[in-house]
């Protein structure tokens, strides 16, 4: 009964099985090896994207930062939502590799909407040298509160940054995820709509710990490259970033892996209908509900992991605590239900 | 015939088996897994520290940079060889995680001298607040060159340092083949000699890529979890990176893999002998020798692969050419002995 | 009819004097001066601080950075007002100085309240390493909307601050306005209500350009002065910097500047009183009014110089403007009278 | 009898007036004044460069880490002389301003040859991403040892630049007494010979604290400003740097500063002959000469204050020890014959 998050799982037998595959032989190290070359050449295959320069990290914040950071001058800013991972949980990464940018935190919720971000894009870079310039727009899909932008939305927003002529990062760590949700494609739901700079993420999705950074104009790829090597991020032994991302790229594997994330969380999210307030819109593979303490309290004792704010001690046992509830590809259905019992039976 | 470097082999069967171990269900992440304490620990019983902190990191570059930037102010600088790898070959990135402290060179080759250290230390830090300040010394073990520091040596200038109050990093990207051709424990190769941060580095000793920064002054670990986290280099499944450590500590096999490798590089060492003038110590896993522009091309074209300094297209056959051959655990003899029949035959 | 900024008036005589009586002979450079002795000296005198360490910088902006990154780490995080002169109009400067801090705003307007700033530092450095960590408050007195904390306010934020460990910094751009305005000493609205570091500002009160840095824990000191060269912020020719400061003192110029600037918006805000809606307190040197589109037409075209929020050419004529008058001490009381003539006669 | 330093003297009674001169009346501040316009446009004129873009900023140091940082990549090399004040004396200021980019030191001494820089540039950027790639070339005139560059060393050291389409940045803290050594213009000592970013010194020659850092390419001229911001070097009553360039290009004020300091220099350099050993080529107004440990302990025993390389107070009395010598445009000519009789009669 584990739902605390989807970094959490083990990787599949496909990834294992890539790496061994990999595991042979002396290969060329820091990307230069076949293997790389290769998977990137199948992302520009999947994303419909040729040109694109593909760059893998081993983490999601360094794909984040590192893509801010290379279309990103010191004295910017970059816009974002106030609960985004690059504000919230990334230490103060993106100041860091930008070399001391602002974030911009556009007011609202997870999703910001068009006319937020152009109020608040208005509302910088309109003070000559002496605020910080307009940088970059970064958005967050799968946002960390579990909710989808549909495509429309992703466009108008980034048509809101093309008009100030600001380039678009997409935090996709659950990338996936939401192509799922949304049953398109990674081209749909990235230049299409206007994304410069998407990050394919695979470790929430899992791999072991691989991202690629996908830039849709390579003008920048040098830079990029340039700048990973000083953040200290490029492997010598790059095959094996190859090896997990030539796994989820083969068949499709990264599509069965979050549909499979996906179901498991529709299946918890049915059967809390009833026992629960839905707080998001849960399509993808997180579900943000609020239960009362003493579910919480029983469900905890008996095992279960996930997520809670407020204060499970508190006094009310009638109080609704919001849970976060994530589901990754290896959970097994039986867990859910075994879950949902302990629930139901409560 | 590969010989290029020890970033390019493939991870022992007990690597393999360790990750398919740990690929079993759900962990906490971000490195509070048993796992990872377990191996900290382990890695504390082998350097015979109890207090020391132990952190992973995936890459050589970033282990320097996070430990040396914990020592370092930006207003410092940090004393090292002129062919130091946190100079020549990490693009400025301990320049980006100091925020900018400056790198003295200590006049010399690889392997800095007592003497020449002092003169370095005094030489700068006596300008007021008008020059860098004095930093951390920057040891490198196995030095670039393939040739070691012995303990004395270490001692002395680590003696220096603290002579000037200044700690003591070192890069021990080869700290394993060092510990096999000095015959020493990894306590006697550090602390001991008065290092105060070592790098137990895994990834040219069989490791996908796993390395471990050793503070044996436990006062600087938090400012170094934060350090990585802004570095982005904290992995979520970090279970994949104390597994690797796992395997590596267990029944010694980072002492094997290090007795293979410097054993083959002893192997081609001997064969050497007559054919080439050998330009380094070649006691560990590294080996500089000089050979005649002529054998070269005919090695190369035979498909041995190597670096070699100067214009292997150059003119005059009999011209002395400098190549680097690194050995690493999984080289087979017998490509070795391909490798010298061929010279051997030319 | 110059009401646009205290930073456009010119300096009073007493400081061209003092520069012309520095003038004179051949004096040690970088602050090693006599005259910056008596200075600092004299500083620590009126701040009834015996203890602390001063130091003279040219600009505001480098005041506040230089002492915000002398106390913060770069994974922290300031607390600051949102439109706190630090977060809107330096250009990045505090996250370049302290090599990439977040600056963390308090929800509210310019004055900070204690309760919302305790609320704001528990909502940080929760997250573990992910997050932040909680650094520097930084104060600003009299605030960017001419409003002021009253000593209390003043206590009660440095409390919580302290509650938490955490270091206060105190923009005083227009400290000696304040300081008239609530008739305090000096060492009564800084280290007595738990101040840190005061910037003690000259440039806006009738210098050409120096504020003092004081900290009243003199154990930053040196890493100030190290910041402070790094930053390109130590003047060689010192002894003019000290010699502004000095005449700033002498008498207590300081105060009589800013008593004149403060009556003459005193005298303003009695003239607009019925013309205007004031929307501040305006109690220092600075007025915030509303007044119709119209009249502020009429005023500029002649020759009024301030700011207005919103689009002056508009098409009501009686909609709201808020304008922004600040008076320097060398406004002359028949401007004043001229341009309230002008603004009453409409 | 003062050699210390050219920037311990008092500035000209001409650069005093033109203070007084600009101190009335309220002015628009931050450089939007009409005097800043006037001399920038002055600075085009005397540089026969209608198209750069010139800034001031109130230190030497600010002005080539500003420089520089506008010019390079964090990711890159600064290449300069091992005695330049860029890695000398800033206290790390142009790895803070860059990012943390690096300088490479070319071997040699305070003149770089052409042929020294063209090996350094080839040694560096070769190893692809892993080190840091070749940035601009910073030349010091006059150098720190007070020595000359000739245009034709000059335009050499350019071209080998250009070579590799690598940017010049010239640190001209002492660019008037170059000049007027070399009697050439300032045009045939910048973009003549290929500088794309000249620094203008005043500070060093007779100003309180005004350089002027010329982009010959006005491209630079937005990032610059907005660096210039972000550093805190944006003076908000920026009239008072102007006012003192103002004053340093009336009638060629700043040439008759040179002037008349490099005559000083001549003057001691004709008395020193036959009683010290000349040890630059003492064009300029710094002459580095050896004296006995004996002379030089009654000189200043007797008050001359200058800087000495060595120990004062070693024992032998006949052992050479060598001095720097600095004159400005304020020594008296008596003062230097004082200290040349107290020289002769010892």
């Amino acid at each position: 009964m584990f739902f605390a998050s989807d970094n959490s799982g083990p990787v599949p037998p496909q990834v294992m099985a890539a790496l061994t595959t990999a595991n042979t032989g002396h290969v060329m190290s820091y990307g230069t090896d076949a293997l790389t070359d290769a998977v990137t050449d199948q992302i520009r295959t999947l994303f419909e994207a040729p040109d694109a320069s593909v760059h893998l990290v081993a983490t999601g914040t360094a794909a984040n930062s590192l893509a801010l950071a290379t279309l990103c001058q010191p004295f910017d800013t970059v816009f974002c939502s106030p609960v985004a991972h690059i504000h919230e949980d990334e230490c103060n990464a993106p100041e860091f590799y930008t070399g001391g940018a602002k974030l911009t935190l556009v007011p609202g919720d997870d999703r910001m909407t068009a006319d937020a971000l152009r109020i608040a894009i208005k509302g910088q870079g309109n003070r000559g040298v002496h605020g910080p310039q307009r940088g970059p727009v970064s958005i967050t899909q799968v946002t960390e509160q579990g909710n989808l932008y549909s495509l429309t939305e992703l466009r108008a927003l980034a048509t809101v940054a093309q008009n100030y002529d600001l380039p678009v990062h997409l935090d996709g760590a659950r990338f996936a995820n939401a192509c799922v949700a949304l049953n398109c494609t990674p081209a749909e739901m990235s230049w299409k709509v206007g994304i410069d700079v998407a990050v394919f993420g695979g470790t929430k999705n899992g791999l072991m710990g691989v991202e690629a950074v996908i830039f849709f104009n390579p003008a920048h790829a040098r830079a990029f490259e340039l700048r990973r090597k000083r953040g200290a991020h490029l492997f010598s032994k790059h095959r094996y970033l190859a090896a997990q991302m030539s796994a989820y790229l083969q068949d499709d594997l990264w599509r069965d892996l979050a549909t499979t994330a996906n179901a498991r969380s529709a299946q918890l999210l049915d059967g809390l209908q009833g026992l629960a307030e839905i707080r998001n819109d849960a399509r993808a593979n997180m579900i943000f509900a609020a239960l009362p303490r003493a579910l919480h309290q029983k469900a905890q004792a008996a095992g279960a992991q996930y997520h809670i704010s407020g204060d499970l001690n508190g006094e009310d046992p009638d109080g609704l605590l919001t849970a976060r509830f994530v589901c990754d590809w290896s959970i097994d259905p039986t867990d859910i239900e075994a879950f949902l019992d302990l629930l139901g039976k409560a």
